[in-house]
This record gives C-alpha cells, structure tokens and sequence, in this order.
C-alpha cells in the first residue's frame, strides 16, 4: 500500500444511515405517511404527549407509534391502550433509534393503512439527534423541571428540531424556568422552530400542537424539501 | 489467512478504558483521593446536589469537582462560585465521560490537595453507565418528575449504581411517583445500593446523605474492592 488508508468508523456509520434514511422517507413519502421523531430526555412526557394527541386527533388521522426502548414494553402498552397499534423496538442497550432500526419496524406495518406515524425515540438528549430516521419532522420536549440551561448543554438537539415542545408547563409557577430567555435562545439557535408551551397533565397548550399537526399533515409533502 | 478474525471494536474500546480506569483508582489510592462519578438524566440535579454537599461538607474536606459537559461552563461557574475548584471537560458531542478523559483533567490538578472528588458526568441515562470511569463509587440521581418507570426502562444505570438519590421529593405531592414500588425493583435489580430521598430545594434528606458520605470517605480505600 503505497498510502495510508483513513476509515472513519463514526462518519461511514452516518453516513450509510443518512442514505438509508432517505430509502425510508421515499417510502413513506410515496404512501402518503407522515412520521414524526419525538425525541428527549427520559420522563419529559414523550409517551404522554403521543398518548394525549392520539386522544385528540384519532378521529381524524390513522395513527401508529414505533416505540424505542432499551427494555421493556410499558410505553407500547399505554398505546395499545389507546385502540393504536404499536411496534416495539427494544435496542437492547443502545442509545439511540437509527433508520435500519426504523425499517424493520416499517417491515412488519402495512403503509397504505397509517396516515401518521409517531416515533418514540430512546430517552435521550444526546445521541438521538445524530440519526436521521427518515422522518418527515424531529420535535423535541423539553420538561420545565428540567430547567431552562439544557439549551446550552444539549444545543445539537435543539438546533436540528422542527418543533420543540415545553411540557409539564403545570410545574412553572414556583420554579424558575425562564420561558422568555429560551425563546430568546432559540431564535439564536434555530429561529424556524415552532414552540409550544404544553401541559399533558391539564391540557394547556395541546390545541395549538394538534392545530400546528394538522397543518403539517396537509401539506405534506410540500413542506419536506 | 485461515482463519476469520473478528475485532469487535466495542468490546476493545470498554476494555482499553477498563485497563485506565484501573490506573486512575490505583492512582487516586495512593494520594486519598475519594473520587464519585454521578450520573442522571439532564435536568435531574446533578449540579444542584453537588453545590449543596459543598455547602455541608466544605469545612470537612477538601472538595474538586470535574465537570462533563457536550457544551458551556454554566456548571463550573456554579461550582466556582462555591469557592470550590472545577476542570470543565467539554466533550464537544460525545454523550459521556471516559476514563482518558478523566486521566486528562486529574493531570491538572494537585491530587495531594484534596480529599474529595466530584465527576459530573454528561447528562444521559444510557451512555455514561458502560464507562467506568476510576471513580470509588458511582452515584445516579433520578428526579421525580422523570417518574418512576425509569428503572424497567433504563436498567443498567440503575443497575450499576452504588447509590441512588432520589432528588426534587418537593415535587412529590399530587405526583403519581411511587417510592415503595421504585425501592422494591431496586431490592431485586440491586439489593445493595443505598437509597436516599433528597430535595436539593428544601435541603430535605441532604443530612443523609452527606451522613453516608463521610462514612464512606472515612472507611475509604476499605470499601472499594
């Protein structure tokens, strides 16, 4: 070998996912599926939120929910408990869903039967916003006891959402989450996210979520470029 | 070649931090340093119960915090403001801390002038608990709000802590978290790990703790295997 030959594990991985992310979005693109990447921290209220706009929406919209999970099923049995089919995906100790993990999950779904798909991602808010899923739109949470600093600690996530969802709002009075400032950050950050303030508990703030939903579904696919 | 060879990149990766860790605790042993490693979730109060153990135990020993972070220094400013050392360690992306670079901020810091030592690790409940980091005990925090499913969902972090603090028990009122049930999982998953009830926000349960703490300062390096 007259060279040294450079293998960037980490960037072939992204690489390959990212190319294989764009197979998925085809294909649901072609079903006329809309899938959506719920990423956060553990216990923001990702189930809660899908939980609580399935309750919403389903009249409307065919739903279904791909569940990640390093163990366990609990999150998929509350869907199921909504009358809305469930995939289960347990990563068995990784940190994150990547599309090939989506594809299965997509393998085992008939398309032509699901009008929106939510994807509960690994509790995390690190690793998840690497890997594109092939989803139409990412959406973050972020729960107010988490505290207003996480966008400085965590700014991958916050800068690669499409919307980004402050839930458990019920906890605010008392607390010293600084609502103000975080939009002030985020207009920094990634001025073209939408923020809601929400709460799964009371309801706060679902409508205007479910509205922004609706608004998305119908004109998909236009608004992926 | 007649055979196949298989290089299992993970396992080489824990097992080259594995070997350093060894160095970093034998390390630690000879200057009497007691070293924690404390892991949760962001926003769980990770921080805040390093500030207030300062607060109760600084004129007892002489406390350095290391503090992980992908981006920012708002937690080493917290830590200095203390009148406590720091070394901020940013990851620039990666989702926890490892051994090397523990070794590289011990490098920086006099070992001969302190008792105790403080890890903040990345805020994640995946990633940080694969990574042994030479500390004498690993430390988690789960918050209230996160809820107390937690343990089924994120096993292992629960699983290798030698202590669990559960912290913010002021949000425990009109919350659905169940303490019996979360110390009943915990006796099957990890029977000898020491449970405490805490609220960095009303200093409830910190005595406790800080209790335990000197405890095991005192029977240190005895209580590490």
């Amino acid at each position: 070998m007259k060279e040294i030959r450079l293998i960037d594990i980490r960037d072939e991985i992204l690489s390959d996912n990212q190319n294989l992310a764009q197979v998925i979005r085809q294909r649901l693109l072609e079903n006329r599926v809309f899938m959506l990447n719920l990423m956060a921290s553990p216990g923001a209220g990702k189930t809660s939120l899908i939980v609580e706009t399935i309750r919403l929406l389903k009249n409307e919209f065919r739903i279904g929910v791909i569940e990640g999970d390093i163990e366990s099923m609990v999150d998929s049995e509350k869907i199921v408990a909504e009358g809305v089919p469930a995939v289960q995906l347990r990563t068995g100790g990784a940190c994150h869903l990547d599309a090939p993990m989506i594809e299965s999950a997509l393998d085992t779904m008939d398309l032509s039967t699901f009008d929106l798909i939510f994807i509960e991602n690994v509790g995390n808010l690190v690793c998840p916003a690497e890997f594109d899923t092939g989803a139409a739109k990412k959406i973050m949470i972020l729960s107010v006891p988490e505290g207003d600093d996480k966008i400085l600690k965590y700014p991958l996530m916050f800068s690669v959402c499409d919307a980004l969802i402050i839930n458990k709002t019920d906890y605010l009075p008392g607390s010293d989450f600084n609502i103000p400032l975080l939009r002030e950050r985020m207009q920094v950050l990634n001025k073209p996210a939408q923020i809601f303030q929400v709460s799964c508990r009371t309801g706060e703030g679902l409508d205007d979520w479910c509205q922004w939903l609706r608004k998305e579904i119908s004109s998909y696919p236009n608004n992926i470029i």
